[in-house]
């Protein structure tokens, strides 16, 4: 009997674990601080340690341990192989070799990237629940994606997959996106993107807004003043929204996912977000699938640890 | 023992179908008329039929096939469920149920859409050997697409995944396409896309070139013309590529494929269109994709049955 399931999502400031039960309940979540030191080599280490303790406090031995699931903040492959974790300072190597030599009793890792293993959590557990396939889209500090296609993870040929914030949305952008690219999702839907956005359309408007007499202003002020009907805010919003809808159609035409789910700070801003996405959704969107429905992440900083337990799980 | 397999790949004008070994070989593949009268009511009778006739006169008995694969122009779930086929006057119902009431001697069918089984086909035994992920787009009257990831076809909730061909690239476009959106890659890059973008670059520019001398050209004409370094052509070629490569970085963003396989009749264009292509893909998609592989099909029609009777082999 393994009747029992850790979950671990690493974050370059702290890695979230959690406990679950085979049947996908969450027992205990607690937290580590991310030690990036000496090239993220005391990662893994402080990991098993933290895992070795929690199983003696519960009494439970590690053969009860179904298996450890991972997810990263960087590409990685099927076989576990990470790439690059600049956050980090991981280079290239395999996450499930490493653990295996650490906590050899619990030899079953499953890894994934950190953005398709919250997919796979909020489809198992959270706003997709009940689907099979699902595309989550992240509205954080960056635009972060997850594609779960009939229960598993895509996690392409080199670990890329998911990366709707790099879409190129915009061709004719003239300043460069984090990645080096130009006219990425991400440029105008992340937090600072539509902030990015905002003083642009301000610069080239007279329309009135309040954001005019801020010193600086942020996502949510911006969501605020959309919600409370002020017309330059809702143009904004609008903006954004208009290039996630064209983003979310290509993945719409490519997938043709069950249902798509915004994640990320951004996505509470609710309807006035998700209405206008997806009116621009199915302007853009092949008719066959018009009427996929657009929902809220429900587990929000916990999608991780489920995604985790879930890989295991299989 | 079960060692042999049909591939059925229907047409609007006809069916090709495929005996195959279950190793993968070949043995025999002939053609019957589609008959579209009747709401296309006798097509899969038709194909019923044909099927027994062959395997009589190889004296194979029904209880030798593994299964039968169905290749049909038009979305396809997962579950053999057709939702409509245009071309053949066919409306919504399951593809399999039908086919056992017709020839219950051969319980397992299988069925998908023509462009994604043909995507499954050149991974199999095509520009895609070796693969385990690949994503088809073919050049011909229109533009179309398969994906397949682990060696399964992606088919899509409504069977609306691999739509390639009407992913948005050119949210400025004014002409509709024929599937009522506007900018839809098809209207760039398919046979005909190609030849009205270069009416339309022709009409916009002085520079001089072959075209303007023929009373109607085709896609051939132009890549004709591109290979032997008509300037003009090739400016037309390259932006066909552009959309085609940044359609591509989108597919190359969300899947991470192992290898991008181009086919159809445009595709045999070479070198002039695909070293184009990749250029534009690099310039768009995320670093960790660039170097993904752009490769020619090499199955040619027979892409669709080789896909049928993999779908059963599984």
């Amino acid at each position: 009997m393994k009747p029992y399931v850790c979950g671990v999502d690493i974050g370059g400031t702290t890695v979230k674990l959690g406990l679950f039960t085979d049947a996908g309940e969450l027992l205990e979540k607690w937290e580590i601080p991310t030690d990036t030191g000496d090239g993220g080599a005391r990662i893994l280490p402080d990991i098993a340690r933290s895992i070795t303790d929690k199983l003696a406090e519960k009494q439970i031995t590690p053969e009860q341990v179904l298996g450890i699931g991972l997810g990263v903040p960087g590409p990685v492959s099927a076989d576990s192989t990470v790439f690059r974790c600049v956050n980090l300072g991981w280079g290239t190597f395999n996450l499930r070799e490493r653990m295996n030599e650490l906590l050899p009793a619990i030899p079953h890792v499953a890894a994934g990237n950190d953005a398709n293993v919250a997919a796979l959590g909020e489809l198992w557990q959270g706003g997709g629940k009940g689907s099979r396939s699902a595309v989550l889209i992240t509205l954080g500090t960056g635009v972060g994606g997850g594609v779960v296609v009939d229960g598993k993870i895509i996690a392409g040929k080199r670990g890329g997959a998911g990366e709707i914030g790099h879409i190129t949305v915009e061709p004719e952008e003239t300043e460069p996106c984090a990645c080096g690219k130009r006219g990425c999702l991400e440029q105008y839907a992340s937090a600072q993107g539509i902030v990015r956005l905002a003083r642009r359309m301000l610069a080239a408007s007279d329309t009135p807004s309040a954001l005019r007499a801020m010193d600086s202003f942020t996502a949510k002020d911006i969501c605020d003043l959309a919600r409370d009907g002020e017309q330059m805010a809702l143009d904004i919003v609008d903006r954004c929204a208009c290039y996630l809808g064209r983003a979310m159609s290509f993945v719409g035409c490519l997938i043709d996912p069950e249902v798509f789910i915004l994640g990320g700070g951004m996505s509470r801003a609710g309807a006035v977000l998700t209405d206008a996405i997806t009116r621009h959704y199915k302007e853009y969107v092949l008719f066959v699938a018009a009427d996929t429905p657009i929902v809220t992440a429900s587990l929000s900083n916990d999608a991780g640890i489920y995604g985790c337990a879930k890989m295991v799980l299989g």
